[in-house]
């Protein structure tokens, strides 16, 4: 099958004129008044393809919801409406009941308000559009990363892709990390308070659904840059750091963190925040103007898994 | 299986705070500026259930976009911008160029710019968001219908169910109604010149998409009013009439008419943008102040069809 990527550059990437910005962030804008725009995102979950068969409903709901605030955060929105579109295959009571419950409470967590919808009948499918509000000042675009600028990684990487993996039953790790990474893969938390209160100093944001590498290269691309990472810094378990297991944290998807880029000018003040409010932010490295993604280990280089290097499609 | 309005009424209509409108018309409302409103909709169609497995990949492109329009001119709004979501099971570019043909030709008949959306794999699916705005002081509300107000509907009704009944060999038809008919039905086109012209004189408005019999008492119960119907100036195509087939106008779906209501002292008004526009425009009767809708021919009453009686859930 054709990328998404490929897919949305052929057929459907058609220049937006009346809007401010059409496909290729994590979201679009649109005019809401002099000062501030209306960010919307969609995406659309599959059975079998995002999650499996028997995937509680509690927790699908609440990823449903957390994936689309994540969309958000990486532009510098605050996430404020939820429209939500459900094909279920027949009626389910006890199963719509345990989704809403998730959807509603991750809803709650992060301010959002369902607004609108369309429930019919289907393989199972859920598709949900969100809106949020953002300073003009404050949109933080893929395309705006400069050279020179700090790179900051919320939360931890990796435990999303461990947990598939222990799910999968392709890795074995003790119960307290079992516990947490099935966890965050299931129901992720998307940081917003940090991203709030940073947001003000930073230029460039994605999320990182794809994978670390993978998300921080849509930066790269978009802003015409290159980077320069530091594996030391990369923020990950420390048993996965252990077992050198570095990969899952560079590589696997679903972590739902976000990838911001800041003026180094700026690091005292973010710093200051940091410990002020005890956030979990890691600086992993800096925008070069080489157009390359370079990895190195205590002056080492480590190569970039294949297909993940920058400009080439991935 | 529970009906989309039982779904909606047990597990997600949560009152909306921030927003001006949530749940419960053909978009909701949100804010813009000091004078306007976004309109935003949502409409998911899966395959089987809304269109056949060979449908051609045009026409549903074309239908995908327009009944979303249909939801954002019920409102008074001007449609704008689209996501789509689309999940198919494998890559097919023959398929999606013309599925996107037929979307964007119908996007750029009522000014819509794809601005976001989201490729996946799974079973063929098509979710579209759809924003428009709205001057405050054009809402049309299915809440707002009046007492002594004119019902009014665009075009003709009963022409796409015709089509459906002839493509499922139930019914025969002369070739060119035969013609006109799939093509209601498979290349819906919304009156959107009409709408626009008369939405400063109209109260309430809702698009025929279930059929005129069900949407209208969408407005009836939402407006806590009755209606009082003449079947014939109820608008069909002369031979639906003549072979004695209005149920398909008053019952069938589908049509992406707009159903609309206006104070009998714009009629005058309203009858001469008709004249001097020469648009497609029927008044078909009365909002009442007795609850129950009521449809009559030459005096005589016509008994609505089980699950169409005035608050009764159909």
């Amino acid at each position: 099958m054709k990328t998404e990527f490929e897919i949305i550059e052929k057929f459907f990437n058609k220049k937006a004129i009346k809007a401010h910005k059409g496909i290729g962030d994590d979201a679009a804008l649109i005019e809401k008044d002099g000062k501030t725009f209306w960010a919307i995102s969609t995406d659309m979950l599959n059975e079998k393809v995002h999650f499996m068969p028997n995937t509680d409903p509690y927790k699908l709901g609440w990823k449903a919801m957390a994936v689309n605030v994540s969309d958000l955060l990486a532009m510098g929105a605050s996430p404020m409406f939820a429209l939500l579109s459900i094909a279920l295959p027949k009626s389910n009571s006890d199963w719509l009941k345990k989704f809403s419950k998730g959807f509603f409470e991750c809803g709650k967590k992060y301010n959002v308000e369902l607004i609108g919808g369309d429930t019919t009948k289907g393989p199972l499918t859920i598709n949900v559009t969100i809106l949020g509000d953002v300073n003009k000042k404050n949109i933080l675009l893929r395309s705006n990363a400069k050279i020179g600028d700090d790179i900051w990684v919320t939360g931890e990487l990796g435990l999303a892709a461990l947990g598939l993996k222990i799910i999968q039953k392709k890795i074995n790790a003790p119960s307290t990390i079992t516990k947490k990474s099935i966890n965050a893969l299931e129901k992720p938390k998307p940081n917003m308070l940090i991203i709030e209160k940073i947001k003000p100093f930073c230029n460039a944001a994605i999320d990182v659904s794809d994978g670390f590498i993978s998300d921080l290269n849509h930066i790269l691309i978009a802003s015409k840059v290159g980077a320069h990472i530091f594996l030391k810094d990369v923020p990950m378990n420390k048993w996965i750091r252990k077992t050198e297991k570095e990969d899952l944290a560079l590589y696997g998807g679903d972590d739902y963190q976000t990838i911001l880029t800041a003026p180094k000018k700026m690091r005292s003040k973010i710093e200051k925040l940091l410990q002020k409010n005890n956030l979990e932010l890691s600086r992993v490295g800096i925008i070069t103007k080489d157009k390359k993604l370079h990895l190195s280990n205590n002056d080492k280089t480590i190569k970039l898994k294949k297909g993940y290097i920058h400009f080439e499609k991935n």
